[in-house]
């Protein structure tokens, strides 16, 4: 079968449409830790695939897999020790505040549950999120996507511009007069709900907004926003699903921009592959929550998730994929931002971690976007087996996001690998 | 670890509230097959559970579980043969209206799915479900459990009342005029939306009324409601995550109730405990459904579902579960037939294949629902070996839904236990 029946089939069986990487779309069979092998044997890095964080087919996670499912994989209306431990383990993972967890199996439905939770907190429906956000694809979390600011349309929610130090709100003023300016906007946003009535429920925020291209975050911004959410009589959402488990060198991603969240969701690299999301938050939070809903979720907080979830903890924590991620990720960012002074098309680097953004600009004064030479890089990037993609507000952002066993060897290649792609396509 | 400990634990650690089962809750550490196992090592038969169809540990799941996640397991931006042949099998279950699939992780993820693409197929956005039912637990699905009949405070959703025969809507009709009835009911649920602006996208419905109580259902209904829901330009949807797979004896829960759908929602036993679920229609919708919304879901349509859900359609195929489903499934329900004669609390025996409702009633000429004797069964039932669970419109109707490989041997024990459990509560 060629690639092009294959894609034909998939358009009938899925739908046309049904979203695809790159030009010339790959045919993966086969993982194996920070490699992915297509149909023809070819190797590639694996430089964006945070779910299978602590490596494709990781042993350990498939033996944890394997004997929970050959065991008991039930429903949690049973009592099971497996799903409180691994409630406690997660809980432990944050500070004293977060105490109780829902888990569910995927970012969407634990965002679900986290809007649920604040309404319920603060008897309030608004919600405010930024304008460049992505935080899942039910109808209610949707419609916070890529919200246009002081957009009416939409009752319960409104969005305020990003932060961010590249493309600033005010051209030239201080890190501080910037954060100012970013906290007017949230605050603009915070009494157009309160105003409308709708009421203001809460803000959720990806802890370093990956989909807005994970800017530089103007210095206090993260903070006093939270500290100006609760001055309204809002709850702060973090939304750890890219943030966390030790992306950015810390567990949290908001350890990394300095604020402390009532809520924080997680999801992808959770269960390395296997569904598996959570909300977590002060008691007092989940037990209202769980009193007004009865939530229940068939598939979720199962002895499997529980096992495969633990199971990646473990490899976490045993093979200090932390320190990896920090060695790594400063090694990767240092000698990117050297490149960042000798190739004009990369207008900035940014990120934590191994997370990184590179974004692509024209060499122009205005830092003109380049969506095409950015798709162009990350196409070619692919044929040298490196695999990235396009994202950020403008879409002209390289996103580096490798699984958490990415090593050294991987990002020196990379990087011959993108010198050779910048060079080729002229700096 | 005593298990008041270890529910204390519970409560700490995921909420106070989170839901349980019996009035002692169950310790289930082991399942195999239609037999799960506590942690004093006694044996119950499992006659509620759904998900793992193809018995508990099943282990030609677990060694398709664990033989892709050992060789890949990523998102579905990516070629991949698997999860095409999935969508192309599962599409193949259904008659020739059914062409594609959208899949997802859980019942109300699909249900999401389901119900935006019947908003964009007609461009409307009222729904009609009916007043005992329950679709799932974000925000947008979840304002549909046990909607009551004429609520005008949801914008987008009415109900209608159920169609039944053992508490008619209109006491003494003919089978035919109460089906004119139920419908006159329909066309004015439909009327309310339509008029009041958010206008009729469609009905939501599972195809055996599972959650309602497993009513026998005034014959011709069904097919006429559908007729009813598109001449007003609505779709239908059959819910089939409880209804489907060989669950009533037929592959669909509309074969049984005679109506052929729009759109089909499916989940629970599709992965046999992964979690999986799925959203099937015409071509047609799943691609307006596709450009309209670019819907992603990161863990699903992954190789990990495809060959676990593939595998559980091999053993349903080849262990020729549907023909275990009737053989089993007809002899349990003509049994507890006879004891309905026999026993006054007995109101009614309802329900196909392995999915029947027992309800219970106090012994007056007004059929009164007996909740606490319904409750009093179910947890001397536990007690005896036997998992079952009190459900319905009225929490009076035993619950009787068992993994698919579910034997005679296992319905005769029941049976037994049941005599005895109606004998100690004096018939």
């Amino acid at each position: 079968m060629t690639l092009q029946q294959l894609m034909d089939r998939r358009d009938r069986a899925l739908g046309a449409g049904t979203p695809l990487f790159y030009g010339n779309p790959l045919h993966i069979v086969r993982g194996e830790g920070v490699y992915l092998y297509d149909a023809d044997g070819r190797r590639y890095v694996d430089m964006y695939n945070n779910v299978p964080c602590v490596g494709h087919a990781n042993p350990h996670v498939v033996e944890a897999m394997a004997r929970q499912q050959s065991t008991l994989n039930v429903h949690s209306r049973y009592l099971h020790e497996g799903i409180v431990e691994f409630a406690e383990r997660l809980v432990a993972l944050h500070g004293l505040a977060i105490e109780s967890v829902v888990v569910s199996c995927s970012g969407t439905e634990a965002v679900e549950v986290a809007l649920r939770m604040a309404r319920i907190a603060t008897g309030k429906r608004g919600i405010v999120c930024t304008n460049a956000t992505y935080h899942g694809n039910s109808e209610a979390v949707s419609m916070l996507t890529r919200l246009a600011v002081g957009q009416n349309t939409v009752r319960d929610a409104r969005s305020f511009p990003f932060p961010e130090m590249y493309r600033p709100l005010l051209p030239g003023a201080s890190e501080t007069e910037l954060a100012d300016a970013y906290l007017a906007s949230l605050e603009e946003a915070i009494r157009n709900l309160e105003h409308d009535g709708a009421g203001f429920a809460g803000l959720i925020v990806c802890s370093i907004l990956a989909n807005e291209g994970l800017p530089d975050i103007p210095r206090g911004f993260m903070a006093r926003a939270a500290a100006m959410v609760r001055a309204a009589g809002g709850v702060v959402i973090a939304d750890e699903v890219q943030a966390g488990y030790c992306r950015t060198g810390q567990w949290w991603g908001y350890q990394v921009s300095g604020f402390e969240p009532d809520i924080v969701v997680t999801g992808k690299p959770m269960g390395n592959g296997l569904p598996l999301a959570a909300t977590a938050a002060s008691k007092a939070f989940v037990d209202a929550f769980r009193a007004n809903t009865r939530y229940f979720n068939t598939f979720a907080s199962s002895p499997l998730q529980a096992a495969v979830g633990m199971a990646v903890l473990d490899v976490i924590e045993g093979d200090r994929l932390r320190d990896n991620v920090n060695t790594v990720g400063s090694y990767l960012k240092q000698a990117l931002l050297e490149r960042k002074v000798r190739c004009p098309s990369i207008g900035d680097v940014r990120g934590h971690g191994l997370f990184i953004g590179i974004e692509i600009v024209k060499q122009d004064a205005e830092k003109t976007p380049d969506v095409t030479r950015t798709i162009q890089i990350v196409n070619r990037l692919k044929d040298k087996g490196f695999l990235t993609s396009n994202a950020g507000a403008l879409r002209n952002t390289v996103k580096i996001r490798p699984p958490l066993v990415f090593k050294r060897q991987n990002a020196e290649a990379f990087l011959a690998a993108l010198d050779e792609t910048i060079s080729e396509l002229n700096g």
